[in-house]
């Protein structure tokens, strides 16, 4: 699956659609070379890193639309190669046809990712940081895009890197004893190395744990609105998703596509699980209570319960409680119509710091609902700027080391040889490794950048 | 409604939605110093016109995105104004908060088309032009992209410009002789005053009647798919959608929404009428043909009549063929079923020059059947390059003109005074400046650009 990086790939960079203008990207030694063959304007040859040039893209003599071209020379480009980023009018008909042109005079489409394949095996960034480029253009709140912000510049590269080096130079004193194999030097301390594995382990292990926040963090928390019919879980998700809609929608031109059940609350995201029937019975949520131990993305659950003031009556609200306890997923008792309610109920759980009481419908309390709704996350983690684990391959491989690495301690307390030891910390090495790409395969390559988007 | 032309504006240049990168543009005065602000890298105000620099765009000391800006230097600009170009990593989010950013920083939100607006007041082109870049951007076929990149690249305003010259030079002659009023001087001979004018209409008339191509051009060909029941009209009409979308598809990520009914056929549009029960009975289509008359915009229409050859019996046709020359909308026969056809009907029309015979189901004579198509609807004026207006506002200022030179005309023969004459020059002068924006109103622009995409 190895390509050449000699040729030159094409593709779209800008979403599809209809814009002022879209933007087609070459990277490869011919990049300049093939654009030269079909703008009119400047010798693209002989300008500038870093300069645009006006002029017109034709085929033989048809003018097919009057564009920009900016030129970045090698090595001094995104992907280290010739770059060219030629800035159409933005009309499907036109980039199509640009794009088929510049494909004519040589260039090849490219696949999803490639671009950031090739910055990745030119060694502009190692991998963790070009899988956070796919993360930072999928961010859509301020916790994901900080995330994936953090990671591109090479935050959690850095420590996998410390990591890696402290492990390195203990590999190669046993490896060095080993060399001494039948004269029983001990260049490397038993009971330092220990130590150090222990040290390593906390780190490692603290990473794992991050991952809880990072997965809520990237993938939105999976949220689940309970209660009886007619307690007004449709009014509260309406009222919160309009809220959002009309501040998102501020700017012309950059509203997103709203997916039903979605939103970002003080900068984190809250996916509504909406399946059929899901939110009607608690039977239903204690169901995925049962199924998320099957599923690590499923771990972050939170409950928003809610009751009727009006109508619920208190012994089967305290039973709704007890059940939700034992269900073992956070909540939020939600008291709704407080215009109308039972003010019996709420003067018992007036000081139960587990209970909001709000009126859906009039749009009341809902900025101190939110509050609490993002409490209960524990976001303290991704504000005091610790490393945070977004990425289940990272979580994945961080598990993979962690289990290496109770090997290694669990073989120096056995007294077996070098040798072994040796081998289970080339294996907590590699593991490691495959996070920012210094151990990586044809497969795994495949597998990451055919995620991304065409043109990145 | 006039706004300053000093202050900066800005807004999301590329299609919402995720894609590898999109682009910010700012435009006026400031635009530079505005960017600078939130930029760190280089100092955007010491550097050359049409440069690209790499850098951070921060919110205080927060980043927000790694970003190439390009800088382009008043007047060698879009709108000869300062423009900035900013291309970010295409996630919603982070445009949003890029032009936050920018807002709060100076800039102000840009209005639909206002950056094209700019480009037009500033003389970058004038407003048939910059009308064209609208259709250039919204161009799907062929056609319509030739159209209008004619247009945008001046070929139509020039006509205008040639036709308006020559009327302004005789209205300058009667307007001497008003001056002369009481010494019955006659600068100006009727006879080759009359001559002009009669030149001109006649370019005139053939420019109004190039809207009906540049209409269906533009805006696609309205056709009917009419025919019995089970005459094989959703099968034929699902064979050329999908061959269309196999050959549009080709290219990754450029793949444009499917309108449900509307194809490309030998680089023209055609939109399929598909209202409810419209294609069942011929009734239907012979209302479409009275209706029709109210509106210009339905006047090129086109009927596909399908025969089953398998049942339709001849008397039946004929009676049919006699209804649709009736109507008197251009219309095609087409025999479906040649596969299992009753011989004596495919003998029977043999020789007749309406018919094609196909099957829809076996897609057999498909590239006939377009061929046929596309023959119909008289393309010859659009390849041979002639003047195609295509605006509908273009399509009534000429009107006006025609109407107003009429009135001259028959001022002269009528031989009423000089300011009657002088008068209705003008009036022809005033209909033929508005199409290039020699003579315009506020109202006129708003409701040009109010059009056009944000970021234009």
């Amino acid at each position: 699956m190895h390509h050449s990086h000699q040729d030159t790939i094409v593709a779209l960079s800008t979403p599809p659609g209809v814009g002022a203008i879209g933007v087609i990207r070459l990277s490869g030694n011919d990049a300049i070379v093939i654009t030269n063959r079909v703008f009119k304007g400047t010798d693209l040859t002989a300008v500038d890193s870093h300069t645009i040039h006006l002029g017109t893209i034709r085929d033989e003599n048809q003018i097919i639309d009057e564009v920009l071209v900016s030129v970045f020379i090698a090595p001094k480009s995104f992907t280290k190669e010739n770059v060219v980023e030629i800035s159409c009018h933005g009309s499907n008909y036109i980039l199509k046809q640009v794009i088929q042109l510049l494909v004519r005079n040589g260039a090849r489409l490219a696949k999803p990712g490639e671009f950031t394949q090739r910055a990745f095996l030119n060694g502009q960034f190692d991998l963790a940081q070009a899988e956070a480029v796919a993360d930072l253009i999928a961010s859509d709140s301020e916790a994901s895009h900080q995330a994936a912000l953090n990671q591109m510049r090479g935050g959690f590269s850095q420590e996998i890197r410390q990591l890696r080096e402290r492990l390195v130079h203990f590999a190669s004193m046993i490896e060095l004893e080993l060399d001494f194999g039948e004269e029983d030097v001990e260049f490397a301390s038993r009971d330092e190395l220990k130590s150090l594995i222990n040290k390593l382990l906390k780190v490692i292990s603290a990473l794992i744990s991050s991952f809880d926040l990072g997965n809520v963090i990237k993938n939105g928390v999976p949220t689940v609105i309970a209660g009886k019919p007619n307690a007004g879980k449709s009014t509260l998700l309406n009222a919160l998703l309009n809220e959002e809609k009309a501040i998102v929608s501020d700017i012309p031109g950059t509203t997103r596509d709203f997916i039903e059940d979605e939103m970002v609350i003080e900068g984190v995201s809250f996916r509504f699980i909406d399946t059929a029937g899901i939110r009607e019975t608690l039977d239903a949520v204690e169901k995925i209570g049962v199924e998320r131990t099957h599923s690590k993305m499923k771990e972050a659950s939170l409950i928003l319960f809610m009751f009727d003031l009006i109508t619920d009556p208190l012994p089967e609200i305290h039973q709704q409680i007890n059940r939700l306890e034992n269900i073992g997923i956070p909540y939020l008792l939600i008291g709704n119509k407080i215009d109308k309610a039972n003010k019996e109920i709420i003067e018992h759980f007036k000081d139960d710091q587990r209970w909001v009481f709000i009126s859906a419908s009039a749009k009341t309390h809902l900025e101190q609902l939110k509050q609490r709704i993002v409490e209960l996350i524990h976001l303290d983690d991704f504000k005091t700027g610790n490393t945070i684990v977004t990425n289940l391959r990272h979580y994945e491989s961080l598990l993979n080391t962690k289990q290496a690495l109770l090997t290694v301690i669990d073989s120096i307390d056995r007294q077996v040889t070098n040798d072994f030891v040796a081998m289970d910390i080339r294996q907590s090495l590699h593991h490691l490794g495959e996070i920012t790409g210094e151990i990586t395969t044809d497969d795994l390559l495949t597998n990451i950048f055919s995620k991304f988007c065409i043109g990145k």
